[in-house]
């Protein structure tokens, strides 16, 4: 078995700082970077992409609805050219920083409210992963585990990924707990390797709803803006090994 | 002989119209497409790339300082690193639409202000012939007939084109007189086609200082925003196919 | 009988132009001057406060969700902490250029998306009029007639203008049919004419379900984007005082 | 003698968190709170005005180049139009604030490149002292002490406030010590607060240039964006006060 360790990195923007992005990149095998949408300008993108490759972590782009003041939380009403449009930009601008870098990107996982309206919003997943395959079709288009974004991609012809959390609890139907809900975050370090090693291992973990429910996974979101990111990303990563499943990028063989 | 005819274009931002796109591209053979800092949100990018391709006109990137309310018209004082990562972000985010659109990007010329600073200022020249360099070797750097930046794009081992204006008087030392100072802009239509087309074979011009200078382009600046652009463009085409002077986008053998 | 004739201006944005300004200044008595969200950048708006002045018409904000791209269109999941922040914000802005014009502002009415969300979400509309109150509690709150907005303005204790349309149609439930749907929009003066009659003198107005419905309104949309704006405008005032209502701004006697 | 000590305040935005405001504000007269264009969302803004009021801190404009990338750091050349609006959009969107807060501005001071801009060319200094004016003449205008900025609100009419700073060394005309050039910084908390003291005194003080030069002025800069600003501003402040100088706000007598 074979898990990719994904998290947001490059989400500075400007004078702002944001995550901490050299102390998770040990951890991690695939690095979502920012494209100026939501966070990460030019200079910043530039900057992550390089660390990204000193720390030989595969990129990929983290497109996000065009709004710096929400961090592309915010939902907002946009059609399906308006997306499309969107993130061949992002991903795009995101392309050239890796080529300049002398590689290439490897996948394309949507940000915060976008990724949340893809999940459930057919029209808008086929958008977005229409975007990715006229960009590039070798890219791996990452998703919700079992969403209607997953489902767009397969359409599309992508190569997809399902991702799962290891430090949110899930709803009975397989959607995330909204966070402010009681119980939708794990806090706990190990209570959050615990549900990773579940997920990684095919075992079902509880939801919010008193049921258990079998996650399957490509990859999993490692969030960056813990307060204790680093030692969270550290410690998922050694459970995972410890627990004798392997961590690499997605489509590792994927331009052999 | 042969010379290229290029055009800004996909100058509209959201719901703001900007120029004559369609009345114009029927006459050029490149287009300069604006791409998100001074114009160009990215469903107007895809839109104007599509009707490049209806055209068989040649795309070209038109990287901006960032400035949206001043249309990147406004010097602004910015680092050779930040020069470099604006530049590959916007050649990278225009790529991917022509990627997208089935073809590719031929040239690139900075907008406004950033052109006009890099026509003169050797540090910010190098960064930019460097970032379109590393996002694309093979791609054109079009800049002010010899000036820093085609000087900056043969040091970077890129193909340059030297631009020349049919509606815009030049100063004794070749650089153009500024917008607003008497004599600095050629309304009549027929005297600018006078003008490229003494450009177009090898004449001297005549300066505001009343000297005679004789300007060596591989391409000719079609500006957009005239009130008679199309009318413009078209009696610019047919004077210079007329004189015996082909027209033909910038390395259209580039990729043989 | 005494009408109020608003009309959205100042919708240009750095190098953009939009509306006719100043051909409809004549005929309206009420400027909604964009406030730099949706369009209008501060030196917009100054000439914009200026024009209005010298035709002598009551000057109010129109502000917007944060969208330059979407010009305020697009709907966009916000909170009422940020729906108050920034109505506080725009109006302040507006409010400093009327004040160094020697003017002073009367009313405030929503833009777009947040016009049609406030119109129907009691929270959102709350909200809006708190922050109108908290700056200047004379102002008058212009809403959609019958709606959560101007419901929401007589709880925050603000006189309220219940807007209607002229070359809109209803739905029996006193809502506007969305643009895009059959007949929603009346592009007919004559039509739009009397349908502003109607409104003007009590009489019930025929709504796309078939129905008749008496819309009570204190201020008429004469919308500033038609192609024929001006002609619009003159059409719909002309036909208004020849029917013996009178034309006047919101709340003249306010500051008596 | 009686001394201001102003701090920049406010400078966060959206996501995005910069300096210890609540560990700045027991020690300051004055908050200069930004306005939107380096920094500070409408949330923001309100969320600063609230916690000054809360430390009985006088509150003041922020205004800025409008560049967030930049954090409004960057020189843009812009006009004196273009000046004169920014800086009336930005005193009247903080202004709102205040008033919804119950208060109400005391001064203006233009933040980074504006600052430094308006501290050298009269004109834009012109410019931005009539639009302080225009908004409230009551306004104390705060500038690098004996620059064209403060002459220029002499000229205007205005209240103006000299500004000095304790942690940056200057050069023998009396400009600051440009950031990056030896010595320019002064880090070491006790040597900035015997500059403080030299100033707040009357005493001389030793320039980069191994000179003396004798600082007048009614402000003192604490900078926010220090590590240590809480400790450094507690330093300063409790100085001054053992130096028999009292600290006060600008102005505090000018709306009695």
């Amino acid at each position: 078995m074979t898990l990719d360790l994904n998290c947001d990195l490059g989400e500075s923007f400007g004078a702002w700082r944001m995550g901490d992005d050299l102390g998770v990149l040990p951890y991690v095998t695939s690095a979502n970077v920012a494209c100026g949408f939501h966070a990460g300008d030019p200079a910043t993108m530039r900057a992550t992409v390089a660390a990204a490759v000193t720390h030989g972590v595969a990129i990929g782009a983290h497109p996000s609805l065009p709004d710096l003041q929400g961090f592309g939380r915010r939902e907002m009403r946009i059609g399906a050219e308006e997306a499309y449009a969107i993130v061949v930009y992002q991903v795009g601008a995101l392309a050239a920083f890796a080529r300049a870098a002398g590689t290439h990107l490897v996948h394309v996982k949507p940000h915060g409210a976008l990724y949340n309206m893809a999940a459930r919003d057919r029209t808008l997943a086929d958008a977005i992963a229409a975007a990715v395959r006229d960009v590039d079709a070798r890219l791996v288009l990452v998703g919700l585990a079992a969403s209607e974004l997953t489902s767009a991609g397969v359409r599309a012809g992508l190569r997809v990924a399902h991702e799962a959390f290891a430090d949110r609890r899930y709803r009975a139907d397989g959607s995330l707990a909204a966070r402010g809900t009681p119980g939708a975050v794990i806090d706990d370090v190990d209570d959050a390797v615990a549900q990773a090693l579940a997920i990684a291992t095919g075992r079902p973990v509880a939801t919010v709803d008193g049921t258990l429910l079998t996650v399957v996974a490509d990859t999993l979101c490692v969030h960056g803006d813990r307060a204790d990111a680093a030692t969270f990303a550290r410690a998922l990563r050694e459970g995972i090994v410890a627990a004798g499943v392997s961590v690499a990028p997605l489509g590792v063989d994927a331009r052999a």
